[in-house]
């Protein structure tokens, strides 16, 4: 894993501001004043996770001056997701977007941005904390994906649904459970975002009754699931699938 | 990664005769002799890959006293094709048959394992040479589904294929390329075998020639292709969709 990382007072709050790409700050422990002030309120403003660290984590982080932050920088650039959604309608296209919750290996991340290109999603929403990082890992098991797929960071993905239900798109959650239907029963030519949760906890439950369908993929055993980069692409082939074959 | 090795003319042989999943036979550089000829015939017949590497290595491998030879035990159970199709044609099913050809990747190996168990595969079949390990990474990657899924390993491919050919199965090649068709336009409610090809090289010409159909995964991007364990999930969900839904 390589990641860009920067640090000082200045270096960090600059590249806060510039719209750098910033995926997480960390700040000393104990530290107060105006500069912890500063930062509180530009990581709340630019929607950046801020860690509260030992001065020691930091020490151990950079061998320059670090003044008490440090910074990784994204190894993509983030889109406004309004933005991007106004061009997809402005386009004429009908939208899919992929929101992640709760994905936190690297590996799955990479994966699904890349099946997320391959199947045409316009933008791929993630919330700002419990979200793997989009770092050289997730690039690579992508295989580059990353930098071709619409990545969007949210404060929270609750927003993001309410402004997508708002705009329109049906919201479809992925779980397994009785009350679920078939993914192939789901009408995907429709304006959709698709939520694919953690394949531990699954998608959170207020997202859940946020949804207009939750859907499950058909499985024959009983054994386990599908790993959630493989049910990620199985929903994205199905929405192609009904939008190809009329 | 940890596999069980084991070492020594009479373990290894006996390991071998008792069909107890010998994985990869190392043998001795420059050992001639009775003992040679005996691992040359029985690795052969059981289709267990031999390697023949300097002694040095061999010392690498174990502290004990080897004698020219070592093996990696899998850690899962292989079973015979023949009888598995047997029995699945028995049961009144409808075979559904993967076969991985150059799937080397230990991960993408277990990964498609967990999709099989999952999507109700009744064998997947690997070839005894230029397959990944059944060890314990993909055990990792499989969630366990290595030791659920029923693995046959063959010595050839292209014999495999005209033994499913001549037993009523349909062969499915998956390949990008303009003359593929799409998935969802092949027939998959009849008995049915499909291969998988690796990534960079795809399914190898002999066993493209000999398919019944050559078929893709539709896809919005012409960047580059889905990852093949999440290809194989995509085939294979295709497949359950036609089953279930009539």
């Amino acid at each position: 894993m390589s990641e860009t990382t920067i640090y000082g007072h200045h270096p960090v709050a600059e590249a806060i501001r510039a719209g750098k790409g910033v995926e997480k700050v960390f700040f000393q422990q104990g530290l107060r004043g105006e500069m912890e002030k500063e930062f509180r309120h530009l990581t709340r403003d630019f929607e950046i996770p801020l860690a509260v660290v030992p001065k020691e984590k930091l020490d151990r982080m950079v061998r320059g001056a670090h003044q008490g932050v440090v910074a990784w920088l994204s190894a993509v650039e983030y889109f406004d997701m309004e933005t991007v959604l106004a061009e997809v309608f402005e386009s004429g296209k009908t939208p899919i977007f992929l929101l992640l919750d709760g994905i936190t290996d690297v590996r799955n991340f990479g994966a699904i941005c890349r099946s997320a290109v391959v199947g045409g999603v316009h933008a791929v929403v993630v919330p700002a904390s419990g979200c793997a990082p989009a770092n050289e890992e997730a690039m690579k098991a992508s295989a580059g994906a990353m930098v071709k797929v619409k990545l969007c960071r949210v404060k929270s993905l609750v927003s993001a649904v309410d402004l997508l239900k708002s705009s329109g798109l049906q919201i479809v959650s992925t779980a397994l459970g009785h009350r679920s239907k078939p993914i192939f029963e789901v009408d995907f030519k429709i304006p959709t975002a698709i939520i694919m949760g953690s394949e531990d906890v699954g998608v959170q439950s207020k997202l859940l009754r946020m949804s207009d369908a939750v859907a499950k993929i058909p499985q024959v055993s009983d054994f386990d699931s599908l790993n959630v980069s493989v049910a990620a692409g199985v929903v994205l082939y199905e929405v192609l699938r009904q939008r190809i074959s009329g």
